[in-house]
């Protein structure tokens, strides 16, 4: 009996495949193990080596420059994962199915999951136990308003439960650790690299982990990054908040919550952003991140992520329901998200744009500016030491005084200043107004889409340069907005998609009154 | 401006990876296209090569011997489907969404879908420009009764339209096509290959085809491949049936329903299997055969796929729904699902079951043989020169005067007798009555796993033969049945299972009456 399983035994080949998050196994089509057991491509397989075990998809292949019939190929992630080098001896075997896949039927039915059954699917997840189509599977049976409050409650405490968890009790001693969050869905919405700056300035712990873009122009840390390096192992991080108060580095070297970074993988190419999704990805990391404070933002528009003034007060107080269970003091912000903020869309504009506000550079964007001060006043109320109502004025006093620019500098040298910073791309094509009028609209997802197509985030200086905003008077064939790219090609996708739509909508009378200046 | 372009033309690789009906594109990473464009893992991208255009997902590889930095890379599907020679320059643009996707979110987001939503999203899920991910988020989204009758109306609709229809008219003269379908779930069911000779030598036309089997140990397909071949070109096909009124050949060839088939490579390994789907699949598949009359077999029991009676009627009114708008005569049987019918499960053993009841061996299962005679009696009964109420013994009558043997050899001849009918698995293991008692309860689906786990279907000779049924009085120790395999490590498998649970239970007293013997 022996001898004959032992038949079944495969070396491991690493196969240079990144299947995103997903483990496949690649398994000749001559392979013992297929041709006896019946394996189809897609079934799900168990494989074991060394002690481990991981599940993977598996792939039938045909090539044995890729697998031959006693190898068993594995994808990046997989191989990663199972962590037995080149060549050791492997076990293919039919795989049960994940402990929480009767759970997961139950939701597809459209039944409530209590929180054991959560807990059951996060904790598959996250060590990768679901396949693609069983995440896509979980995603949709759990979209829109189809998780209740205490299920997303739940989701966002397995999330945590999964992942990493950072402490700064020591750098704090018994302060707030504060953070700024927004849903997104705005581009150029770098307010972050302000809020930061201006808040640690006040004497306040702010160590922000950002996300890179996943469906946008350009995340957080895309922006810093054409500035400082990012990518910062947890020690370096840790010594930077103790000397600094704070960072602006990327999130995803801190593992803070591994199932939602595989829910995400599947997310993003469906488009679904769901509330209760939103919700548990967004708490558990900052959770997990350590917060104990939190500004949401909320930006309310036609092409936002939230259309309504109605559904933004009902996704608010879903946050507020579960932010408060897990004891995170938690302030939203519903703001304008009616067009992109500042003028820059893409890495190097946005930094440019973030840069002349610190400056206080009288070209600077004053949407931004005034947005971040506003975001940045609510934090400093968090201080118990500050009088409500007294944060806006101090926030604007660190700012305008140059020391928010001061303590940028600081947090760029922290971090390890680039040297060589990105060019913004020399390749241009401008938009321009098809008639005499007021700009009426602007379609952030569209004007995010050319941005993309530009090359952005990936090309740092690829992008989009808004020369107009939302009640300016502009004459026929005056410039709407720039495209920069560092690729022809790019530029040729961007400039396509703006000329079947460019996303400007130009009132032929002044219907739309000119934007008053915002107080100060 | 072109010669930028240029740069972008690749040289098409096929890579002999079976990515099961999804079409996957591998580029290197150090490709310039990836890197100008930033494409990630998992981004949908059109190619385009000789005025041919596909959509597929991306997989970014590291391995120069699969792709180098100047090829495109393609899957065998890709590969097919595009049908441009290896080495053939290609290029490769960010993928616009399907014209569908918006109405799959719709659909997500709970709302009902009209004639043009469903047709548009059949169109694309036929012209493969779904991604496995896109695929799970419509059968998810369309699960159990989330569509309504009329959507399943339309879905059914569209499927037969995005394929191939095939015409009896000639062969037929203005009678009746008939056929018959069981919604499946009951291992051992193989009425379809005793119905057909039956109705046929009752002179009417049943160009039965079948599936092979997806979840289950066999398919009639599999079953009937023991005897003779089932994978038969169209013409030849329609020659055997000129001559003989019938066949019992695989669908697969024919093309009926190829969104049907795309959709199924989804919910298998998802195991969803709901009320709207099933009826879109098999009405479509049915109606693009050509068939006119169906009767269809409905079980109902515990592990039956179908648990109530009130459940059976909810879908018996789907399919009567659906059937009467697309004018294909239905009748619907429920049928006793509570076991397995017959005793073989599995190719082989299933064959010789099949076999004994056309032979009137003594020893041949009466289940299977009553099941069959009902069945063949009701699709007599759509002949208008018999009386209603004569089929069953005009059936009875044709199997036991050796007729249909005679019938079934002429099939079998006409599609090509198989020289070397497979072995039964020599390996074998007997699961033993535990206690003194009754068989209480066999569970279908846990007999399935075991045969599957066996080997079967693709190793025709394993698989399980029940040695007591329903009702039988067994003794400690005597055997409830025999595992057969042809691979040490299938047995294994398959007895592993069977230990941890045998799938029957033997009730201590003889609380269940003996199977009565059932009238013939």
């Amino acid at each position: 009996m022996n001898s004959a399983l032992d038949a079944h035994d495969l070396h491991i080949r690493r196969v240079g495949i990144d299947t995103w998050r997903e483990n496949v196994a690649y398994l000749h089509r001559d392979c013992e193990v297929v041709r006896a057991t019946g394996f189809q491509a897609l079934a799900k397989v168990q494989v074991r080596a060394n002690g481990q075990t991981i599940s993977a998809v598996l792939n039938v292949v045909d090539d044995e420059r890729i697998v031959s019939a006693c190898e068993l190929g594995l994808s990046e992630d997989a191989f990663a994962r199972l962590n037995v080098p080149e060549g050791h001896s492997a076990r293919v075997a039919p795989a049960e199915p994940a402990e929480s896949i009767p759970a997961l039927h139950r939701k597809i039915a459209g039944e409530r999951l209590d929180r054991e059954d959560l807990h059951a699917i996060i904790r598959d997840v996250a060590a990768a136990r679901y396949s693609k189509i069983e995440l896509a599977a979980f995603v949709v049976a759990t979209n829109g308003y189809d998780l209740d409050r205490d299920e997303v409650l739940h989701l966002t405490e397995a999330m945590i439960e999964a992942g990493r968890r950072l402490d700064w009790h020591q750098a704090v001693r018994g302060g707030p650790v504060v953070d700024k969050h927004c849903i997104g869905g705005i581009p150029g919405n770098r307010t972050s690299m302000l809020v930061v700056p201006i808040v640690t300035a006040h004497g306040m712990l702010c160590p922000k982990t950002s996300s890179r873009a996943i469906t946008s122009p350009a995340g957080t840390a895309d922006t810093m990054e054409v500035l400082a390096d990012v990518e910062l192992p947890f020690e370096r991080l840790r010594q930077i908040v103790r000397d600094t108060n704070g960072c602006l580095a990327w999130g995803g070297t801190a593992d803070l919550s591994p199932a939602d970074d595989i829910l995400i993988s599947v997310e993003r190419p469906l488009a679904i952003d769901s509330p209760g999704q939103m919700v548990a990805s967004i708490l558990s990391k900052k959770i997990a991140a350590g917060s104990t404070h939190l500004v949401l933002d909320i930006p309310v528009g036609p092409t936002a992520k939230v259309r309504s003034m109605p559904a933004a007060q009902r996704l608010r107080k879903l946050f507020e329901y579960v932010a408060d269970r897990l004891h995170l003091q938690l302030d939203v912000m519903i703001t304008d998200g009616s067009q992109p903020i500042g003028r820059g869309i893409g890495p190097v504009l946005e930094a440019r744009d973030v840069m002349q506000v610190l400056r206080n550079d009288p070209a600077a964007p004053s949407d931004l500016r005034d947005k971040a001060l506003r975001l940045a006043g609510r934090i400093i109320e968090f201080d118990p030491d500050v009088r409500g109502g007294d944060g806006w004025r101090i926030a604007r006093d660190i700012l305008e005084s140059g020391r928010a620019l001061v303590q940028m500098e600081a947090l760029i040298d922290a971090q390890g200043r680039r040297q060589q910073p990105p060019p913004l791309g020399e390749l241009t094509h401008e938009v321009l107004a098809p008639a005499d009028g007021v700009v009426g609209e602007i379609d952030n997802l569209h004007l995010a889409r050319i941005a993309r197509l530009a090359g952005a985030p990936q090309v740092s200086g690829a992008g989009v340069d808004l020369l107009a905003k939302l009640g300016d008077a502009v004459r026929t064939g005056q410039p709407l907005y720039r495209i920069h790219a560092c690729y022809a090609a790019d530029l040729t996708f961007a400039r396509t998609a703006a000329e079947r739509d460019g996303g400007y909508r130009v009132a032929a009378q002044a219907t739309v009154a000119p934007a008053a200046t915002a107080a100060a």
